[in-house]
């Protein structure tokens, strides 16, 4: 398929996981691009399949599965109760969640082509040849003006929200893959969807995508 | 033309920048973009003007320009003693061919369409609205085919010098802009030069370009 990498070409598979800053529109993005290229798109479908394959609730998943960092929260220590494993089990809620999260990416990359936003596919499927990684990002402005057209005002400004959730997700990300938020090298392509547009990202990428 | 942010939109002018790891191709890349979109290409030509406007050597400009951190060199004790100003003035010689590189640089920008690469010219220009800023960047078997190809064999490994080159010019990147090389929010678009291909990438940086 797209790209040989690390590993052996094949045609029969094209998997496409998107990263992106909160707001930048990576979602809407992800989507097209699965649109056009008629494979899968699992936003949503990804948080269902792991909270069957982890036992927690998606409102948790939501939660933690990007932004935990190692500090408790209120739905944490709920989800630590609740769970039949308890306080138990040496092992962080977060790292289950975080395994759970790696075996399902994994078990959805290896069923056929499709496209992956988010919770660390891009480090997850890194080894994986016939894999494209993309990040979208955007700048503060842009960003700032699309969650509050899509999500509304809250009390807190747009630019905290979006200062809150980068710093949550570096972490996160950091603590898990041990590569820094954001870096180009990780990515075959990276797009400012801000300067660029959505839909000129999403022809950039489709056009990649399908490449011979 | 290109791409419209924080300022005034302009049909009149078209730069672009390209910064690159070393062994990436970038100049490769700048020169076939400028080649097809039929705009200058300044390589060789911004060395040429930088050392007309410094008054230092093309060789020492080649050597310090990109690469200088704050420690003294050979090249960069012969240059201090060489130069006109020689060490009376507290201001170092880094800094001044900086200062030089970046009069240079905006200037080009200002006299019209143009590519550009390296020399922080991401960083000048990052408040010109009408610039397009690229990033290419390779994985290290992609990087050290290459240069061995292109520069031949010398007594360091492949690896060794592109590991080198990286480090020097993420200092001097740092030193200079207070960012961080290679983070991906610096750039409209960035490119793995490795996986996608020399072509492809200029195909995707001309039809970008391109857009109206």
């Amino acid at each position: 398929m797209i790209i040989q990498r690390k590993g052996t070409f094949s045609v029969t598979n094209k998997v496409i996981t998107i990263s992106r800053q909160f707001g930048s529109g990576g979602r809407t993005i992800g989507k097209a691009v699965a649109a056009r290229l008629g494979i899968p798109y699992y936003g949503k479908e990804l948080v269902d399949a792991i909270a069957k394959e982890s036992g927690f609730s998606h409102e948790f998943i939501e939660e933690i599965g990007e932004y935990a960092s190692v500090t408790s929260s209120f739905l944490f220590n709920i989800a630590v109760s609740a769970h039949p494993m308890g306080l138990v089990d040496s092992m962080s809620v977060s790292d289950k969640l975080y395994i759970c999260q790696t075996n399902v990416i994994r078990d959805l990359a290896e069923k056929g082509p499709c496209v992956l936003v988010g919770r660390c596919a891009d480090f997850i499927l890194k080894d994986r040849p016939d894999t494209l990684h993309i990040f979208i990002h955007s700048d503060m402005e842009h960003r700032a003006e699309r969650i509050v057209r899509l999500y509304g005002e809250t009390k807190q400004s747009p630019e905290k929200r979006l200062q809150d959730k980068d710093s949550k997700r570096k972490v996160y990300y950091k603590h898990y893959t041990n590569r820094n938020w954001g870096e180009a090298q990780n990515y075959d392509i990276c797009l400012d969807s801000g300067a660029l547009g959505v839909d000129k990202c999403v022809d950039i990428i489709c056009d990649i995508a399908e490449m011979e």
